[in-house]
């Protein structure tokens, strides 16, 4: 994960200096599978604007995942007392397990200029969409097929039969909130998939509406002469 | 300007060919001067999927403007007559002459999955948005500063002074409607504002409100096992 507490130079697709602009709330969500995660990895090593919001659960962490970097791991007392003190932004339970978005360092980023990247799924989605006033881009990668999907599951090898059973049936629940979401995508070519969640990224950064700074440079414009 | 009667590949950005879409209404604008012009060429030039909507127009060609490719020049008669049988999308009257958007190329262009480029003012703008039900993407390019303005339009010996001030006076104008478009961009570089028109371009063409074949696609993921 990049260094939150510094403001990195902007890429050439970047505004001016003097343009000032709200941070972007993107949300990227999927089926488990569907690549998102790698997608989200890319992104981030792209792109030194834009920060990965690390999510809070209670599940534990499977062969590789580190913690603070893929999750912050808690357990059920620690998240419960998160909840009571309103630490999340938004919070959910997936199968036995809850998973939540602490709120402080998304709005650290923020303040920092910085865009926060959200590895979440459709109720995340929906609450992040309502508590930001509807100032979020959220972009779904779907399967090419489900048939792909499975396969892709199977491959990871780390999965019983019957936790695969159960994503297979909870991917089905989340693609029916296809249209949540601002940008549906297939992923049936990582890169290709990938280059489209960046070119969107780069295009919502230029909207009208986030560019707090706009307004300063019109005035100049008017004043001159 | 492309053969608009033909379907070109798409890009490695677009959807697979399975995904349907509705054509894009893509707006340009900004004051004289500052670059639309020379966007929209290259636009066109890297990109088969886009079409330019030729304005017809009653002021007189300058030189080296071809009719049909950059303008339909018409006489006052004649342009009348096409308002008359509302054979245009929006029309405006700029200083002393009449500039107007034809219907059906652009119908003919977005039957055959072609997104339409249109290099109007504010007013056909605003005209195309209440026309379009909203589903237009309104770009606006700024120059830097009006002392470059200036400097380009004097650049192009075409104008007398007078001309000039009038052009500067209506840059004015033109540039108190930026509220009206959803994404401002300075031209303060010419290859850089390309790409990120370019990337605005690309986006949008993802949107999943546009995306008319996603329904069937869902539908087939959600009958599959």
């Amino acid at each position: 994960m990049a260094d939150m507490t510094q403001i990195t130079p902007r890429s050439a697709l970047d505004q001016p200096a003097s343009f000032k602009r709200r941070g972007l709330l993107f949300v990227l969500s999927s089926p488990s599978g569907a690549g998102k995660s790698t997608i989200s990895r890319k992104l981030l090593a792209d792109d030194p604007g834009l920060n990965m919001s690390v999510s809070a659960t209670t599940r534990p962490p499977r062969p590789g995942e580190v913690d603070g970097k893929d999750y912050h791991f808690v357990d059920l007392e620690r998240f419960r007392e998160m909840t009571a003190a309103s630490q999340f932004l938004e919070w959910a339970h997936v199968f036995d397990h809850r998973y939540g978005t602490p709120r402080a360092p998304v709005e650290t980023m923020l303040e920092a200029g910085q865009d926060v990247l959200f590895d979440i799924d459709w109720q995340g989605a929906q609450q992040l969409y309502q508590i930001a006033g509807g100032d979020v881009v959220r972009v779904f990668i779907l399967p090419p097929s489900m048939t792909e999907l499975e396969r892709r599951l199977r491959g990871r090898r780390t999965d019983s039969d019957e936790v695969i059973e159960r994503r297979m049936t909870r991917a089905h629940g989340e693609i029916s909130h296809w249209d949540g979401y601002d940008y549906v995508l297939v992923n049936d070519d990582a890169d290709a998939c990938f280059a489209k969640v960046r070119t969107i990224l780069h295009a919502e950064r230029l909207k009208r509406s986030r560019q707090t700074g706009l307004i300063g440079f019109i005035r100049k414009l008017e004043r001159e002469d």
